[in-house]
């Protein structure tokens, strides 16, 4: 960490902090300039994090040098994470496609997508068992009952189920039923809830939350980590900005980031991160061409009919194109689909 | 609500969606213009609300009418909230101040920060035994030590304990010490604890999320409310934007705001909304000026030993001093510390 | 257009909003539901913009339901423009890559990037003789004798020049040499300099400015064409956002949008639109399956000793193999150089 | 400048930096950490600045220490800068109100708003005779017309005139009847137009931009004092932000901000920053609150029969009523009217 003081700090206020920092142990670096004294701090990480600098007096800001994440780094681990979930690789150069409904509305309707979706060659399948919504009054989910419908899908299709879990209460049921936990963009910093997956060995996708830094996202994906459990699947879905003819922005440099950052895989969804069916396409494929290892994207039987996010939904023709052109722009990528 | 159809719509797609509305017990409208055609759509919002209309063939977009919220809203109830927190009255002409340190590091510390934030005026005592952080590797907080002193500093001062509580599993510790609970950022849209709170009959103090809409946080609100729970304060803390010179960006806007819309009492949180301690006096006095009902400060003996945010921490002279100047302005708002 | 009325408008409100409009030969559809009166207008889409409705008694909101641009959209244009800039294309399934330094710097520096990039398959050379720049103490660019730079590397390499134009003065001069005017971010509202290339008949490309929407950009573009000249080209170039890992967040949705609901021919510009040079190539090959129509990349011969912008430069290395990528996704795209 | 080298830097790299600075007459810092080596450069701040240091071998980033503005500082000038307009003071303990339309409409409607806004105590008229606006077809202002009417008003009342200058063209003509030349939202960073102003001796009202830093804002104003015009006051009127209840996010703090790092006047606009007349009384007297020199406010005879920004507009007994509450706030600042 690099403290600046400020234009009219004292000889006196820097050897203060000076004192004080070599008394916890650290070692400091002084550097006098015409108009600025700077500080640089070096030593036990966490230390320094914990101390209040800047409310020193004399003190105008405080620079961080490193990042406060570990397990998530490419500097921890160099190689790109592959994690499997039941067989199926997320990672590498496997190219791994979540689809479905954004919520289980009923048996035949999660059927019949789970049929599509496995036909148009995805291997997960992706629906809301449980649902947060805005409003208190909206649909909340069909629950334990949603579960079994999942649990049936896969009985019928051999696809892998991914579904979200709302609160550390639902763990273990969710646990129970799906290959995959999904952490939702609101709950990106509920951190009992990432303990909470973060103790079990179920894989678990991340995704980033409405107005969550890079930082912040690979932090929380640390947390999951710091309690063991390594196979964590980040997925970027959007982001809050002023723009109002998309839902959300999607942020696919956060995709080559992340690349350049952590050894994570990383996949996108499209269909929340622009809130609009004909823009799903496009932005499937540059997702892929940025470098991210797969997909999840809104496929209903009838978006019309839906009882969620029908507005982005691909129909299952959309759906079936999609893949096509998605698998051309994989394979230039080196992805390939198990 | 109100379709809005595409320039390319057919009669046939119009009469579709006419025939699948008027079938669901619905009234609609048709406006027939030059260039589009217009269906307005009157009967049980909640049930429009979960129709996927944005899917229907033919349809360009929907606009709603009106606000999906009901409790909360000035047009359920005219007259302004006052929320009683043992005896210690928020709202109306009442002004609330809740002060002292962001996180309970010591019993010293805290009685310390309880005898100067009492002896200014402050009713309130704030300060976390549970903290979210951004890391896990960063200070958490002393948790139910730290509630217990928060008990014995109102034991010694008479000062109302607010105190955050973090997730569903602690609500009863914390609602066993605490006279309100706190909701965080983090965890405005943790639904299951807002429902959670909701069934305790503790006041509660629910600050807006980070990136959240006044839309959103209203139905934040009403989470709470819907489960019976009427004694919500809110508290605006400054938003996420893209200005990297303050923390966050405090909204008063969203003060004078909520008061036009709900009955709820709002209060400031000049502190994190700006993440400075020098703009916190100024922000304090435009806060009660835009019509808020109260303050929450940070305040700490020697904010270059905090554990947390003690850049943005006033000294005891410093908090005396705002202190003087928002009892100044609140007088000419016509509002009064009990 | 439509109008909504508060919850309290009276009869008499209504009536008085409908008599005006209809008095200003306005067709109006009365809509009344349980909680909100709605009164549709159609007529002249200009008049309507000009009513200052929402400041009348009893209005709650209006909500526009056209868009108020017209030359750009696809519903006046339907098929792609393209853009001819001295025989090379731009649109359609035309690829154009426009690459060079930040700044003209120098003769030998220009010409050799210059070289550079004509080598690697680039039809335009980029580079800024006239330079905006936050602080009137940075480098403002060498102006007329970096247009004669430019104009030599022209006629030794055969690259059309692309080039900003800052102001109204500037655009004689700049026209004198360039094949192409550029409109920056800080510019993209400036509706002096954009009658005023709209007045000339060269082509235009137009930067998105900083936090500009889509609509405003698409009305900046109809300033231009509302004054005759039809040949403009889009350029997302980045939004601001919260992000701070990135210099701006690259919006490749709006790639996707205005493809949609415009004709113009559009292009990306990762170099800005991230700030970081190892995110260019993975940006550059997204932008590309977003469907854009071609790229604005910053090259530098020796990024480490530019005088602009060096941290968001490729290398002559890396340039080389970004072409050789992007080349492969645009024949996915059906798109090929010409 | 401090440099921070990425983990992997050679100690090479390091010697090649060094090398390069010191020949540039620079001095050079090192600190070597355990993960980290760090440079702090020390000199000549404009030619560090225009160094391309993060595209130099090794460098991971790069942290400027200090700002680049110079004249606007409060390092520069300790004492508050007071600006006269023909005899009426803005900044120090002087409070400014500046009232009146937001276009130039007619004659008549800007005598009487010249004698509403005069008797309720304003001292300068505002209102545009040349507007700015997202679409071409929207109307314009009333030009050279609407500048003889301001002159006229003017005459009859004696406030003092402020108006937008939108182009470098209209500054003469703006000047010979203008008190005080206005810089608009989308002009903030329109460096051609901020040098001419510069060059005159006209005091300038500078609005900053809609997604400007503070920094940026500052660095505007420096482009005018550079060229040595000293007469500048600043104007905070709302940042673009993803909330949409309000047109903007008014930002109160970056007044307090302004005041504690640069000596210039400021004044809100609150009519700008919120985009609804019900929210400007609150927010006026919250920006007072936080130590603005003054406000600027729209005031209209008639806002339903305005021609542009009628919704934001205050009636006449409204705007007499925030007068009234303004000013008791600005006595409790120590602030009065001429």
């Amino acid at each position: 960490m690099i403290i600046v003081m400020g234009p009219e700090a004292t000889q006196e206020q820097v050897h203060v902090i000076m004192n004080k920092l070599t008394a916890l142990g650290l070692k400091v670096h002084l550097s006098e300039g015409a108009t600025r004294t700077i500080i640089g701090i070096i030593g036990n990480k966490q230390l320094i994090a914990q101390l209040p600098i800047e409310a020193m007096d004399g003190v105008e800001k405080t620079v961080s040098v490193t990042v406060d994440y570990k397990l998530v780094s490419r500097e921890f681990k160099q190689d790109d994470t592959i994690v499997d979930v039941g067989g199926i690789l997320i990672g590498g150069n496997h190219l791994a496609v979540m689809a479905g409904p954004c919520a289980v509305e009923s048996r035949e309707q999660l059927l019949q997508s789970a049929f599509i979706v496995k036909e148009a060659g995805a291997q997960f399948l992706r629906g809301g068992a449980y649902k947060p919504r805005t409003s208190p009054y909206a649909f909340q989910g069909l629950e334990e009952k949603g579960l079994e419908m999942l649990a049936e899908a896969r009985a019928k299709t051999g696809l892998k189920i991914v579904t979200e879990v709302v609160d550390v209460e639902s763990v273990p049921v969710v646990s129970a039923y799906a290959d995959m936990l999904q952490i939702g963009s609101r709950n990106m910093q509920n951190f009992q809830l990432l303990k909470t997956v973060g103790k079990t060995n179920k894989p678990v996708l991340l995704k980033r939350g409405l107005s969550a830094t890079i930082n912040e996202w690979l932090n929380a994906a640390e947390y999951i980590m710091s309690e063991g459990n390594y196979n964590v699947v980040l997925c970027e879905r959007g982001i809050r900005t002023y723009e109002e003819y998309t839902r959300n922005t999607l942020d696919l440099s956060a995709v080559a980031a992340v690349k350049n950052i952590s050894h994570l895989p990383i996949i996108v969804d499209p269909s929340h991160g622009t809130g609009r069916w004909n823009l799903v396409r496009p932005m499937a494929r540059a997702g892929i061409a940025a470098g991210a290892d797969g997909l999840m994207i809104e496929v209903h039987p009838n978006p019309a009919e839906a009882l969620s996010d029908g507005k982005q939904s691909l129909t299952p023709e959309n759906f079936e194109l999609t893949m096509q052109e998605v698998k051309t722009i994989a394979k230039v990528m080196g992805k390939d689909m198990a």
